[in-house]
């Protein structure tokens, strides 16, 4: 995607605490980025090294000397919840357009003063909701949304469960950390409300937040739910850390997406006990019903972003899509019914 | 299921508006029961005609002789929704014990004059719950959440969409007569979740009605939510009339129970573009992922309520439970947020 009169985009990435930078690092060089460097700090055992094996070209260096650095235009962020926002905004007081994990904030006051960094340096902060931009069936919902093939949309239900696995930095475990579940994976969801009925912003309706299985970490949030409301129609999202050690993948993320004139179904990462693979898209209208295999189909968001760096364009995320998520995952946190163990200790 | 040495069941029909007849003729009659005859007064043309020719020997009568036939055991009544109380009522009093078409009641003081005619004859009032009673994957999975296999149950997701079609009754249209679109179908999945859980009671966090899609019947409700909440687990229920014209059958209907160590997935009447035919259960827990064919199975409500009636038990479904699902289906739909044309004529 880049092209012949311009240099290619110069990435670089500190504060590697989530595998999820492997997805900016991918999408961004397969979009005509060079990954050139990376702080190698990390709280996560290996991972830094598993970067190191994937791109051997790129420089382990200091944080400030790759801020430092006139050369890199963009920066990768997928550090402790809690800490990306600081870092966010040294990278854009730097000079540097930034790509975040979700969550790129983990309160309001965060919030606050990332969108006065971007409204003061003119930089870009696009969070990488992964589980619609880094999924090809999800980019394709929405182009089938966009082509009116189920009408208007009126709801969608978002879920997303998953593994809580063995080896977890004790960062994950704190919900001073991570936002608590809804800013940290609910976020996902309520991006993908906002993307597909098309609405600019909602109203949370209800939420809630509770630990039903993990007494060993009596504060941890392993379920969560959101009920939001706009205009254009309702989303119900359920996220969860309650994946079973017999499912073949990290979790059974589901959309369904309910329109005036036909639904579709998205099983992302797994069809159970189905079809091979992820990226399944099923859609009944009044054509017929048809599953269509999306494995392998494009992502466009990084070459868009590539570009939107180059031009100074936001054709990849609106920044008031971003900031909109944001809010309405801090407001889904912070007005959360408490559940199960959380009710008792609250 | 009659043993050698009682009578069989005698069961009458009164209030033929709804095909659900045959699921109470069907099943009853397949546990043992005679059908002997049936008020044919209807508002649905053709149904009548069709009971007969499948019933020959049940004969057409006037509704009070039925109920004056000490012979007559059990009256199935699947009158239009704002008169089946009514008549449950009537055939009570009349001695009879009855099985009612859902939803059993559509106001609150229908609700409690049942109730007290309940307490009063000691007739069983017992509202036939299709979407769990007379579909196969629902009552099997409710042995494996008893036999433990997803762990505790923590929530319940149903959707329950329907095709409007295009021959309906004009009451269909009038939310007075079927109570409206929580009373009448989110019952089935406040039923669900009461069962699954295992909870006594709940309270409706939300709850929302709305009219997206039917602008030549504006006060049709079209699409509705209920957002439950138990000390067991969680509830979300979204009902609605948006089923396409090209899925193969009249509904998607969806469970998704989720427990602390597995979940359960029902597709209860068609695998969208799968496998063929209904009642198609998943489970994944920590010994894997399965698909488990349910059709056909045992669907041993009936038998149950014919026993209840020779012994005077409630092993079927407690009264309590009947009257617990309708009194939260009357408070979703008492206290839903109105949205898309209802909100604007609010």
């Amino acid at each position: 995607m880049t092209t012949s009169h311009r240099p290619p985009l110069r990435l670089a990435a500190i504060g590697i605490d989530h595998g999820h930078v492997f997805d900016h690092v991918r999408g961004l060089t397969a979009a005509g980025a060079e990954f050139v460097g990376y702080c190698p700090d990390s709280t996560v055992p290996g991972l830094v090294e598993q970067l190191a094996r994937a791109y051997p070209d790129a420089r382990p260096q200091p944080r400030q000397a790759l801020l430092d650095d006139p050369q890199i235009d963009i920066i990768s962020i997928c550090a402790v919840p809690s800490q990306r926002a600081g870092l966010a905004m040294q990278a854009m007081r730097a000079g540097k357009d930034t790509i975040v994990d979700k969550p790129g904030v983990t309160t309001f006051e965060q919030l606050e003063a990332v969108q006065r960094t971007v409204r003061e340096t003119g930089r870009i902060y696009s969070v990488c909701f992964s589980e619609r931009l880094c999924v090809p069936s999800a980019v394709h919902a929405g182009e089938r949304v966009a082509a009116g093939e189920i009408g208007r949309v009126i709801q969608t239900i978002g879920l997303g469960p998953h593994r809580k696995g063995r080896a977890r930095p004790d960062w994950f475990w704190r919900m001073e950390d991570v936002g608590g579940i809804l800013v940290d994976i609910a976020s996902h969801q309520i991006d993908q409300f906002l993307h597909y009925t098309g609405a600019a912003t909602a109203e949370v309706q209800a939420s809630a937040v509770g630990n039903f299985g993990t007494p060993e970490h009596p504060r941890f949030e392993d379920y969560g739910e959101v009920l939001l409301h706009a205009p254009q129609g309702r989303g119900y999202v359920r996220v969860d850390w309650f994946t079973p050690d017999g499912l073949p993948t990290w979790g059974d993320g589901r959309l369904t997406i309910l329109g005036t004139e036909g639904y579709i179904e998205l099983r992302k990462y797994i069809d159970i006990a189905g079809r091979s693979g992820g990226n399944h898209l099923f859609i009944s209208n009044r054509d017929g019903t048809r599953h269509i295999p999306c494995e392998g189909l494009p992502l466009p968001y990084f070459a868009a972003l590539a570009r939107d760096v180059h031009e100074r364009t936001e054709t990849a995320m609106s920044q008031r899509h971003v900031f909109e998520v944001c809010r309405l995952s801090l407001q889904a946190q912070q007005q959360a019914r408490r559940l199960g163990a959380l009710e008792a200790a609250a």
